[in-house]
């Protein structure tokens, strides 16, 4: 195999792996950069469902208030860790690909003035050859036209030599990056899914510990606290219950928290049967003392 | 405060509870279908990342082929378990909440029929009324007038029991359904987290694994090996390299795949120097044996 052969080929490999960087590179640059802005939608629709289940906590009683606060609480929790895990993806994943679109640049750069140098040899050698077609005899201008490719080829093997260099460190720089980037990767997940774990099993505690009886005695109590359900006293004076009606047409619904706030108010003879936590009555808000 | 206003108190209640769950279980279903669909956006973007790893993989040196192999497939088992939780989703916590519609309907048709019952009422307490004001001293009519208008009372309040039973068991169900949809939306995400914890943990030790410095060596091999630079052959046969040129002209560049073949003539004068992990070297094929 001869320099010029070997160098055409060389100059092939080394743009090769150049452009095989430069394609999956861009690849992962852009679907990593795709992943991040999904992760990001993800948590902008569960910040969302965080506003909405504060809302709806709102309106609810109180100890199904409080479990619905505290699932809301640890759900945006887990949004504040998937916003580090979207900003550490940008910084430390999706920023250092960007950067590959320089490094390759200059590579590029690199790659070319080999090939000018190349091309000179290929010149030389040419006119070589021509001459001794054309004149095998004269000697004088074949041994200058032999110097000048002696010449064209020192430079060309300098040049190769530079390039190669060139590649080594674009190479080696590539492996590393490669190693770092995905390495980070990995790691910014797996602190985010870690994070995710912890946070969602203190969540499913408190959920767990939620009691929906002591919800539904309070609703009870407030359906037939303040509405009066099963009011044994008779209709004495229709006039003045229309004239309630008529009255009650102009007014809005009354609110829940309004409501709620009523529910101290509440007749004793609901259904205590339906508690099965006697124990916890204790520290219930005024409703069966 | 007398029954025909509480009734008119206790549907509105009763009405706003329904209204209210309607209102935040549409939004919850919702946003948690939006939820798990942007999750099926990101379990798509790190499967095609997957792909194009693999394809990268297929173009490096055996080292690295490896590690981007065992990483690819690491992610591609995330995505497997993150469509498991998908699937979940759907089935455990955004079909329910769809089931919500069909309760609310046939709570909303009790109460509908429950208002017809109640004006009634109001239509025979009118009546009533106005026979007091026109013939206050015909004690017939307004006796059969008392006795329609206690009938109807006794149709509104059989109503409203059944109505506020309808309501407990909705609330009951709602509370109850309300814990059994959030506990599986944290046990959905918990395993999920898990999981992925798991699965990155390892791929972090596998990636920690690769030996850069072999790949280096292997690159470095076939840049030199192949390709024959600082071939320290003196140029011989100029029209011969031209040949070369020109039949090398309709070749396309060779497969790296082709060329990591090859890497196994490579000389034994590459640069041993570089690689730290002598002790390693035993397990590599071919190159320094």
């Amino acid at each position: 195999m001869n320099i010029v052969l070997s160098r055409d080929s060389q100059v092939r490999g080394m743009e090769n792996t150049v452009t095989n960087a430069e394609k999956y590179f861009g690849q992962f640059c852009s679907l990593l950069a795709a992943y991040t802005r999904k992760t990001a939608r993800l948590r902008d629709k569960a910040d969302q469902l965080v506003r909405q289940l504060v809302d709806f906590a709102n309106t609810e009683t109180p100890e199904l208030r409080a479990a619905v606060r505290s699932f809301a609480e640890d759900l945006a929790k887990v949004q504040d860790y998937r916003q580090a895990e979207v900003e550490r993806l940008e910084t430390k994943v999706v920023t250092p690909l960007k950067l590959y679109g320089a490094q390759i640049k200059q590579t590029r750069a690199e790659i070319k003035k080999f090939k000018r140098v190349r091309n000179n040899e290929i010149k030389q050698l040419e006119k070589l050859e021509k001459l001794r077609q054309k004149s095998p005899s004269d000697r004088q201008m074949i041994s200058q036209a032999e110097t000048r490719v002696q010449r064209a080829s020192v430079d060309a093997s300098r040049t190769t030599q530079q390039l190669e260099e060139t590649i080594d460190t674009f190479q080696k720089q590539k492996l590393k990056d490669l190693q770092k980037i995905f390495s980070d990767f990995i790691t910014i997940e797996m602190v985010f899914h870690a994070k995710a774990v912890e946070v969602y099993s203190s969540a499913f505690q408190a959920l767990e510990s939620y009691d929906l009886e002591r919800d539904l005695e309070d609703f009870r109590a407030k359906m037939r606290g303040v509405y009066g359900l099963y009011d044994p006293r008779p209709l004495t004076d229709t006039a003045s219950s229309l004239a309630s009606l008529g009255s009650l047409a102009g007014q809005s619904a009354e609110s829940p928290i309004r409501n709620q706030r009523k529910e101290e108010e509440a007749s004793e003879d609901d259904s205590t049967d339906e508690d099965p936590v006697e124990d916890l009555r204790g520290q219930r808000q005024g409703l069966h003392q």
